[in-house]
């Protein structure tokens, strides 16, 4: 006797991609705009260089002006200033890690956040983190969110993870999410938007599990943070999504401690759930990259028509 | 026969902070101010009370209100918000580390840079970079320089390193100066003000050594940053200076590597130089950290003064 086939829906960041890149080639084409993004690329990195050609073929595919600036490091802080300055340039983005540690965290707030595509400047990730959407205060000028965790996001807007009738802000109350990653740049401000959204999240690293949430009934204005002496073991069994992103191949979550039914997100760039995950989740998304890509060139555009605005 | 006795002269920090506090604590009197400082700590690692407990006794007897505020790791974000809306505090320190890692390099975003004693904030840093030494184009404001890098320039023109013959701005060149430590918050911000008054600097970390120059003739504006392949045993025994600043207990620079007649400054909280560095130095200075304070509360009169002024 075979075992009992799976219920299990797996669902491609390419088919979550396509509405949006078909949206923003639709867009630009009908207002016969050209909007640019510049790439800086100063490692050798394979997966920097791939992530580069990525963003260069799907830029050509919606009418994105992109171009890739090879810069020895030691120039890239004075190429993304001049950068900054040209009026012909919409987005910067920068190919990380340069340095790595805190410098690389230094170089992202060199980058004009008037241009900052990925959303990773201290101003927009402090507003994430605040739950500000608006950088004015008459609400004209939206936030950019950081790519990854925006992403996500959309990623479970799409597969349903966020309930449309519930009132904006509070669609994912009643949800518990665990998020495997509390990087500066992914995990923490994710963990903040998912609570600020509503859920209660466990943000698991190394260093132990916190929880984000708005507080019993979602009363709070802005998440916040609590130091638990909980452990993976008791955590996932409890959630309705479980999020991976843990940058190493040998990092694997157990199967076993997901729940039946789960839902199942991994952003790393290595497979952190076990091939038998299909066996336990309802559905599973096994990399979210093109909807990061996807959501860089959302930004651009936004980042764009401010600036046309401002040129006014 | 016994050794030839070396003649080094060994400068503490408390002498060289002495000129300094006193004219604080005059200045303070004879204005009749008194310039309000919170100290936040959300740690409970021994050489931050410490750290803590000095700035509390240096404050008392300068005449600076000191407040120490313990608070807990999650609320300090808050609490730094709510001291920055605060108009009865004119600056505002944290004991790190607090999270470790990027998270207190955001967390040091979150210091408003009006009451940014510590000159951590990225605005204070980019501009220490690149050479801008006021915050605006009237030249009124002057920037905050961050604590321990300042504290080791004062060191420097204090025992006469920085000839005070040559153009303000080049009072460095001909000097050859290694520095061995490169965060953000003190190696790389000192290597950049060293190089940007004139100096040649080597900085050195794990990943190896680059050099902080203004160019042949100190030509440009600003400095410039270069990978070499130099090791420590090539770089140090060229140096006029030898700065130390490796935060482990164990790392102890060979002695043999010095020139006869260097000058020795060590900021970290360990010895980084051997017992026999006075063997070999012309110039020992064991530590920087009551230096360091001075500066806290220098940085604090200019912020009280800022605020001040635009009240007016």
């Amino acid at each position: 006797m075979s075992a009992p086939v799976a219920s299990c829906k797996t669902v491609l960041a390419s088919k979550v991609s396509a509405s949006f890149r078909d949206q923003i080639k639709k867009d630009i084409k009908e207002r016969a705009i050209r909007p640019k993004l510049v790439g800086f690329l100063a490692n050798e990195d394979p997966a920097a260089i791939k992530y580069a050609e990525w963003t260069a073929k799907t830029c050509a595919e919606t009418g994105v002006e992109f171009e890739l600036r090879k810069v020895d490091k030691q120039d890239l802080e004075q190429k993304i200033d001049e950068a900054n300055e040209d009026k012909a340039v919409n987005g910067i983005m920068v190919y990380y890690p340069v340095f790595g540690g805190k410098q690389d965290q230094y170089l992202q707030n060199c980058v004009s956040i008037y241009k900052d595509v990925e959303g990773l400047t201290f101003k927009y990730i402090y507003n994430v983190y605040h739950n500000i959407r608006f950088l004015d205060s008459e609400e004209t000028t939206k936030c950019i969110i950081p790519c990854t965790p925006l992403a996500v996001v959309k990623i479970m807007e799409f597969i349903g993870v966020y309930n449309a009738v519930l009132p904006y802000g509070n669609r994912l109350y009643g949800r518990t999410i665990t998020v495997i990653n509390r990087s500066e740049i992914v995990g923490r401000p994710l963990a903040a938007m998912l609570a600020n959204d509503g859920a209660k999240v466990y943000s698991v690293d190394i260093t132990g599990i916190q929880t984000f949430t708005r507080g019993t009934g979602i009363q709070l204005q802005a998440h916040k943070v609590e130091d638990t002496e909980l452990t993976l073991e008791q955590v996932v069994p409890q959630s309705d999504v479980v999020i991976t992103g843990v940058p190493v191949a040998s990092y694997k979550l157990p199967s076993k401690l997901l729940k039946d039914g789960v839902i199942a997100i991994n952003f790393s760039s290595f497979a952190n759930f076990e091939d038998d995950v299909k066996q336990h989740a309802s559905i599973f998304v096994p990399s979210v990259g093109k909807v990061t890509v996807a959501m860089l060139e959302r930004n651009l555009l936004r980042l764009h028509d401010y600036q046309q605005r401002e040129a006014k």
